[in-house]
């Protein structure tokens, strides 16, 4: 790598990076070879990392600002899904020529802002130049008590399913975008965009359901999709009403014009809400979870002994709905 | 994202790289939404991050296994210079929809051969598809002992500056493989190309310097510009004397041919040998040290008061070398 480049990468680093560090000393300013964190006892580290690429994970013409966020709170989510608290992440930026000046530094003041709210700090990360697209790989660290961390595993029998807030509106909001529902009101239309733009992870539930859940994911695949994997690992099926899922206003108008849109609330992904289940009894608990946070927190369904069939979604009739590629139909018996 | 490709993406992690995480219960086989890792009481956790994108940080034609040996043990060679324990890592992909079926077998192969070197494990990842180059991003931890690390910050004047190994082979080996080398016997030229595309990380010797050394950095940027950092970190100058640095007999033939080839050795990086500081007193212990590691440590110059030079480099008569864009030659004064 050329003496020229490397400067530049350190001065951009110095520049933009570097100042998002500066909540967690053991960063050393992004300066050393590595970072240095401390782990309270009794608590367990939990990592995962997610990598978008403009063009295929966000559109090149997205604002720098909902970039960042997106990248930062799909990281977060899936703590969340953990049960975990955040602590540090570590960013990776492959930077093309092309990249206009402003952008790193929008980029860096959406971190920054976002940072407060979740209360996490960047700790460590790399610069590079690419001839490709802008490429960004973050590194999301957190923390839960031992023996406490929500699995995907652990599923059982009976267990009521559960979503939080609202269902399908990253996918709604996507074709928003994309210029498909053009006969939507403006406001919905921008409501659904700012859903997939700017997701929000749901920490504080997530801890809160840590000792509570069976089992936990988050919607980032798409609902069926997310709760097949929860049915994969714990050796079940589940059945899902359709009519229980939780819409927005702006979901309950797209719907209302288009019923065939209902395969986009049960497909589409992106909502990065949390997925879990939770034995009958724990009903009234979780109803008071869901007034402490003001978050709604809906049941759609219940864990069926049933392994080989999976996911079953059903309408208000008690008939199967079978999703299909780029549809839904149903089930011909 | 089309649920065709998401599938491919599934199907590839299961595939290749799930078997590399087997070792760690909390990496759940890559199938939850984060890994869960005990950090044993009185460690801290020790984070950093690279990326490599081809035609940039390695050459397209270079063979998987290569491509992976060397982003892993950049990572690990900048836990080393922590004196950190390797733990696990997390491998982020951006693959071109191009790529060749067995490149990603082959690249897995390599990693497992260093898994087992190494002792670390793979904990998490993602892997995405991209219109651009491969774009690879690892995220290492490890732990050291709590207030055991080694910072770039903590050279005092008077301290000896020692390197690992020997210096300049990784930069003399990418100038062999870029055929700049045509008077190298074939045998040397092949020694210099695996310094450069299978680094040493020195775990061990990290480790052991941890307490014994005031401060220390992996040699990535070049000899000069790493203790640079070491110097702008600790508020030192340091003097090299040019004729201790440790060469290679391939090194040393290189030189001989071509005594210009000096600055690649000064100037050129990815050597990833450790450069450390340490008082005239751990001399025995450190002599001590190499045998027992049998890797020579090589006392190659001192930290200076000075602060405002950064790092001299003399010759044999005193003299100092100044090092130039592209070139060096001897200080006019």
């Amino acid at each position: 790598m050329g003496r020229q480049r490397k400067n530049r990468e350190f001065e951009l680093i110095a520049r933009h990076f570097a100042p998002l560090s500066a909540a967690e000393p053991g960063a050393f300013a992004l300066t050393d070879d590595a970072a240095v964190l401390e782990i309270e006892p009794g608590r367990r580290l939990v990592v995962t990392t997610d990598t978008m690429v403009a063009g295929v994970h966000f559109l090149p013409e997205n604002p720098a600002g909902t970039v960042a966020a997106k990248l930062l709170r799909v990281n977060l989510s899936d703590l969340a899904a953990m049960g975990a608290k955040p602590l540090a992440y570590t960013l990776s930026a492959a930077l093309p020529e092309t990249m206009e000046d402003g952008w790193l530094e929008r980029f860096a003041q959406a971190l920054a802002a976002d940072q407060a709210s979740f209360q996490v700090t960047l700790i460590g990360g790399d610069t590079v130049a690419t001839p490709g697209p802008l490429t960004l790989t973050l590194c999301a660290l957190g923390t839960v008590a031992e023996g406490r961390e929500l699995r995907r595993s652990g599923a059982r029998p009976g267990d009521t399913v559960y979503v939080s807030g609202t269902i399908g509106d990253a996918a709604l909001g996507l074709a928003a975008l994309r210029g498909e529902l053009p006969g939507l009101a403006p406001e919905l239309r921008e409501a659904l965009g700012e859903r997939y733009l700017r997701p929000q992870p749901r920490i504080a539930l997530g801890q809160r359901l840590s000792g509570l859940a069976h089992a936990a994911a988050d919607i980032s695949d798409g609902l069926v999709a997310d709760l097949g994997h929860i049915c994969a690992a714990s050796g079940t099926g589940a059945t899902v009403e359709a009519a229980r899922i939780p819409l927005s206003p702006a979901g309950r108008a797209v719907l209302e014009a288009d019923a065939e849109r209902m395969t986009t609330v049960l497909a589409g992904g992106d909502d990065y809400e949390l997925l879990f289940t939770a034995p009958p009894e724990s009903a009234d608990t979780l109803a008071g979870l869901s007034r402490e946070l003001d978050l709604p927190l809906t049941a759609i369904g219940r864990i069926d002994e049933t392994k080989g069939d999976g996911v079953r979604v059903i309408d208000e009739n008690g008939r199967r709905i079978e999703l299909v590629e780029n549809g839904y139909r149903h089930f011909r018996s």
